[in-house]
């Protein structure tokens, strides 16, 4: 497969004028796909039932004969104002009972019925209109489910919607009394429709309330996308897709990629690096132009696997943004460093946000591959560059990695209904364990906790997976040479118990959490030989060996049997003992990198990229301060 | 008097077969008390008038039989879904003007007469069954008034409340205007019922308001509690009695503990240290497993004046708890240190709060003696081992120390009302006072500002106590050879208003506060020869005796016949200096305590009881970490 | 012109025998004015239309026949209880939804008619009564505007009013469409009552949305303003004033002044520094009981502006006051230095706040010249010295400065919506300047923004002013011999688009940005030379010479044709080099002051003000620790 470029663009923010001149100037940059039509609505449909598609016809056609393959944008983040006349009660509520307004978007709640009709009726009309039209390459399901926090609602509609749900979901409510300990508080319940959202109790709900309600939640994303998917199917045989944005947990990714195509995401390492990562002060300052190392990486290949295999970057940072607390500017280089990584890590398209910075409304800031007034921002010539690169690599082919990481957005939210510390938090414990594997040059896949068996990998690991059992215990078993469980893992039921049978539960593993800790920040539980577990500590007993134990001899990894049960959540010092013990065992070899340059490897290649600002020699290679190293292993020379 | 153990255990949390294995284990343990049933409200009447007493009465006798004493709770911190149905304005409204919704505990507003009326009906209808049943040997009433902020609502039903009080209290709406100064900002009123609840008001509300609000909040649960008192007491001559919680200041334990036996209470060290204490992080770290030296035996002296003699621990912690941001286990030996330490203020039962974790809801993570599936916690033996040193130590009798501190829960009331400087804080300046007395190994009494006169003291202290009459100092100077009062003692009126006369405003003590200031955490005004004020400085003037003088030749403490005021917030070396002056005086012997390690004196033991980690050699004594060491005064062995 | 001295006063808060006393007491005190009345309504009409002015007749007369000048307020920030019953929906509404109750001040709407009417009526009636009185020797129009954040309240009233401006400033909602990009996101408008408030949204609203509100919010000011000052113009010819709070910039005083005959604003030194300025720990603690060296001074400068010439100190801070995190006292010495620096600055008038301490309400924490219990507080004395050094003192007159500062209120409103950085902000960046300045013994001049052509000036500063126009670009040209803009200088246009036209848009400058960087604290861009901008960086392209360059070779400074553009928000290092390039362009004289020290030239006078605890040797004249030494310039001797 040929990695291609591709960038976003709104013909209705331009005068029809500079849409051909666009077109060609995209295409001279090396550009082979454009999405349009994600927030255009109200151009689309400027009062209800009065139908314009005339300017968007000619913008497809412009586009499309200039030789760009279009993505087609459903609206249905957007709805226009005239929307809330005919559904009142279609916005959001957020926890504190605050009604969501209208004036940005995504002021809607997935469980309003009429308004997930008047969805299927927009995306009926225009998958009747486009949906043969060759020049239509692929479908984008409205746009970034859950950002700005709004996949969970607490409205009138979120609240039959969730009653609805438990009855289904329980068939009783004394099973689901039983089921939720709902004895404890006398909190039981004699009918469904008694039941209410979980926010604004008196003290914190029952957490398997709260853990059903964020169930119920992602249902309703997976449902809201699913009724336009049904829609298009028969409508078009061009791919269906969504874009997910960044670390975003609130709903099963896994669940609605099932539905689509190809997973795309939205990519912007600055604004990620300021606003959505945990890590102290020198290490934001030491990425602060670059992004973090590791986050790209671990999002593309998350989304590989909720793709099953196909994904884009659908919206790369070309410049500063407007959203973060800080935007600085990308070093220059970047732009061009996180295209080419996201293709090492398989992406089809790596398509720019935006073509040209708009001058008006919320985005104003958020630079382009154009300035507003239409001069060659820094990040096009990159672009260029990039596509320039592209054509040279050729084709590129992913393999399955040694190493896989389960990952299960339900024990994000699990932790979250109770996370028993405050910094104890299920993506941090996942990326603390992406990041060592990254230290020791590791390609790494992600697998999906509640999908198929995937055999073939020496190692696994499933750090804080809330809820294990016997299948899941065989997906590991069979799926690996050995799999690495812990903290935290198989510490609940479905229904937010600790199970009676004990914890973590598994049969091949003489191994039990007798208690938990969770500790302060400046506290550390040292190993003996050196690291520490840091934040969450297990207790635990069993006759299963321990590998390692903690300075006051309590276990702290214990293993047979192919399975180990890590009892803390390490440190980095702990990880690297633990990925380099693990190695040793699965005859895994490593590849110890400096901080800042990572590695993966594809069929045909290795990629050495270097995030940091100096050139960096590693292995006989010297790789440029914000650069890419690009190794055939057919012939040593550099590309 | 013989110190006895006990439990807390919900029979209607297990299956009926474990409950007699359950009773037998106990008294295994040595316990020899057992609460049951103040959160069962919804299995004693699952829909209203339908009453389940069966399966009670076979639990009570099950576990009376087997040799347990029962505390039986009146259920009502917990009404059942279908009360809200019955009173759907029960709920109290938090200060944003929020709804506290259905869905854990404590969800009623005390102003609420009819849930008041349900809440004597169900008492009366227990009393009635169980009133006279030998096997009940106490009643504990209701659950922690004031957990979670509860105390104050902001409903509409308080709002009727307050305006009715108002009208009592001050016979005229002139009258109240002129106690209040509503003249100013021309906030008069002509009615009661022009008069708002003090919340969300522009910027702040009258001080007068605020605090007015605040005692009818307090005397709100005073009612209450006496309503169920009231039922209970011609049904029963068992103990009545309630369980306070930690650090709640919220309402006036002296007026809610008139009304019952015994003062209960609940005590969480590790929980409290880390969310209920201002302390620097080296303290925290340093007690993080072991819990505050002083913040139990502060509670424990306080609560024996509440109790008037009588008290308890009804809730001891036994391992890590769900509810403070983080929740490490306690280290071995602490849950036997804090229970001898009780003992040693007086406990006369020590019950550990649970019996077994449950698997299920909110309280999951919270350990007990036994963890979820019936195995020993950590926490079991220790409790054997107490039971053991208790047999061993026989009777023990409490005697009024030389050392008293004047306790007022008003004035919290009122500080919080007007801080002044954000760090101020009527809680915290008592502690710090309490610290002192203990750093000089003393044992302290608390007296009530309200009570009666307590005479026989060497050494009374009064700091940051609101309100001064001739009466109080009438009960001061009677009450003892020295008393010690300030800062910010006497400041203002009982309706909030700088008194006219002068502050503090006593006969026998030429000294006037001129001015006050509230200085930022970084700045201290250094005291000649050593120590400094911080956080509050009163300004001085009088021609009492400079006892000591700030830096820049102002009072920091004048005194005269048996008064003496000081004119800052101490810290520890100045303490240390005014105790040392104090006992001096008075003719106090101190033992100078090393970091970790306190005393408490009985009449017929010294208890030395080692908080740290380490062994710690004290006049003679070597006690162990996390360790009580007992010497007897009549032989100098230990025990 | 002969500063003079003034009190505010209550004569409604004490019994009438003390006011003769308290009249006489003035007087020899040295005090020349006293302000009553704003916040007496409820005496004044306790009922509606059971007017009461006889005690405020006896009032005035007292106080006036006693050689006093008496302001009178309109009450209209305080309206009564019974006011509410007549226009319940009076209140404001905050950002959250919230109503604004009754129980303080400030609760009332600018946007309600009906309470406009009502203030209309009472001042017409006090205006008739003592419009005349020649005792009545001037104004003021109600309290501090937008104290409390009153400013911006969304509420129905607000709503409906906002809906209205809009039709009015666009005409048709096609082109506020357009105006605003509402295209963008869908955001397209039918009707403007379709156009809500720009709160709640689900993520931000348009900024262009958020600045036309904070616009018509600073309208609704300056109309309730002038709605009393078309009532009162006809009545009187004393003059009318308001008295202004610091650091509020939530209406354009500019506009509120034009209709008023003086500015005044309230000084509140210590109680800003701790509550209202970024400042770092050791400026904090330096300054603590002194307040910031620049802090006053900027408002006295800006209030000159606002009053065109002419300004007072309406309420200057005495002692501790009670509504900062932190109230210390001041310093021995500091009353009399503001006193002092203010009239160097050129205020007629310097009026405590206030008269006596009042004993009961909000602000019984709030020091005056007088005890509660009517001893003399520290300030007294200091008053009683400032009158006798005015006496001294003689005439004293202001002249234009050579250097002057643009000054933008909607600048402000501009960044607050949308920061890009979250320490950027119009205040910081400006008083940066204005520091910069001082630190160089330079007299500053403020100007208006949207005023007329201010000619004379050697050199005029236009830091963050949002939108830049040929006219502005004209004012600045003409009106000095060297202009230096930037950062972030004429960034967007009215309707809060990036100008297609280019940024800042000067014709005389080949100076453009291309884009544009926030930073975090953290982290600097270093200026060759020496010096480094922080927060924000403009890059910048274009032929005008470089004159200062960052170490990555971007432009730091261009210049030509007496205007230069600065690329960032500097260090103080950086300030420094820029001021003395500037001034040897412009031949400005500079005097480099140590810390704490300051200078401000009068047409007879240099002022030499010491803020710090110890004397400074400057010039060969030493001026002692919080004192102020003034020279003639006629001969060399100290004031």
């Amino acid at each position: 497969m040929n990695p291609e470029l591709g960038v976003c663009y709104y013909p209705e923010h331009w005068s029809e004028e500079m849409w051909a001149t666009d077109a060609a100037r995209m295409v001279e940059t090396g550009l082979s796909w454009v999405r349009i039509g994600e927030f255009a609505w109200s151009r689309i449909e400027p009062t209800p039932d009065d139908l314009h598609f005339d300017w968007l016809d000619r913008a497809i056609e412009v586009l499309g004969t200039a030789g760009l393959k279009v993505v087609l944008g459903t609206p249905t983040a957007t709805p226009p104002r005239w929307m809330l006349e005919k559904h009142p009660d279609m916005l959001a509520v957020d926890a504190q009972g605050q009604l969501r307004k209208f004036g940005s978007r995504r002021h809607y709640c997935f469980s309003h019925q009429g308004y997930i009709a008047e969805c299927t009726r927009i995306v009926r009309i225009m998958g009747e209109r486009y949906g043969r039209n060759p020049l239509v390459a692929a479908w984008q399901i409205d746009n970034e489910y859950g950002c700005h926090d709004t996949t969970v609602s607490y409205s009138q509609p979120a609240l039959r919607g969730f009653q609805r749900w438990l009855a289904n979901q329980y068939g009783s409510v004394d099973a689901l009394n039983e089921a939720w300990g709902n004895v404890f508080w006398s909190m039981e319940y004699a009918s469904f429709d008694q039941i209410d959202l979980p926010n604004l109790t008196v003290t914190e709900p029952n957490p398997a309330h709260v853990l059903a309600f964020r169930r119920f939640s992602s249902d309703q994303v997976v449902a809201f996308n699913k009724a336009q998917v049904d829609v298009l199917r028969p409508l078009t045989n061009a791919p269906l897709l969504h874009n997910y944005m960044g670390r975003i947990l609130d709903f099963d990714h896994f669940k609605v990629g099932a539905d689509l195509d190809i997973a795309t995401w939205d990519s912007y390492p600055i604004g990620f690096l300021s606003d959505r990562l945990e890590a102290d002060e020198a290490h934001k300052k030491a990425f602060l132009q670059q992004g973090d190392p590791d986050m790209q990486a671990f999002h593309h290949d998350l989304y590989r696997a909720v793709g099953r295999g196909r994904w884009w970057v659908m919206e790369q940072q070309p410049g500063p943004v407007n959203w973060a607390p800080y935007n600085p500017a990308p070093l220059p280089g970047m732009v061009r460093l996180w295209s080419l990584e996201a293709v090492a890590h398989g992406a089809e398209v790596v398509s720019y946000f935006r073509w040209r910075q708009a001058p008006f409304a919320q985005e104003q800031m958020h630079a382009g591959l154009l300035t507003p007034n239409n001069k060659p921002a820094p990040a096009l010539a990159e672009a260029r560059q990039t596509a320039d690169d592209l054509a040279k690599l050729g084709a590129l082919t992913q393999t399955q990695a040694d190493v896989a990481i389960l990952f299960d957005y339900a024990s994000d939210w699990a932790w979250a209904a109770q996370p028993q510390g405050v910094e104890f938090n299920y993506f941090r414990l996942v990326f603390s364990t992406y990041r060592a594997l990254r230290r020791a040059g590791l390609s790494v896949d992600f697998i999906s906790a509640t999908g198929a068996l995937q055999s073939g990998y020496k190692l696994i690991l499933a750090p804080g997976l809330a809820t294990l059992d016997g299948d899941l215990e065989h997906r590991l078993t069979e799926g690996c040479d050995l799999a690495i469980l812990g903290p935290r893992t198989g510490a609940i039921t479905r229904d937010f118990q600790i199970p009676i049978s004990g914890r973590p539960g598994l049969s091949g593993l003489d191994c039990e959490v007798d208690l938990v800790e969770s500790l302060p920040p400046n506290v550390q539980r040292k190993v003996e030989g050196g690291g520490a577990a840091q934040h969450w500590v297990d207790r635990l007993s069993g006759d299963a060996p321990d590998l390692l134990t903690f300075c006051d001899r309590t276990p702290a990894l214990k293993g047979e049997n192919g399975l180990w049960y890590l009892a803390g959540f390490p440190d980095e010092a702990l990880w690297d003992r633990i990925v380099a013990m693990a190695a040793q065992k699965v005859d895994l070899p490593l590849h110890s990198m400096p901080d800042g340059l990572r590695r993966r490897e594809t069929e045909q290649h290795f990629f050495l990229v270097n995030y940091t600002t100096a050139p960096v020699l590693w292995d006989g290679h010297k790789i440029a301060a914000c650069d890419v190293t690009i190794l055939r292993k057919d012939r040593h020379d550099q590309s």
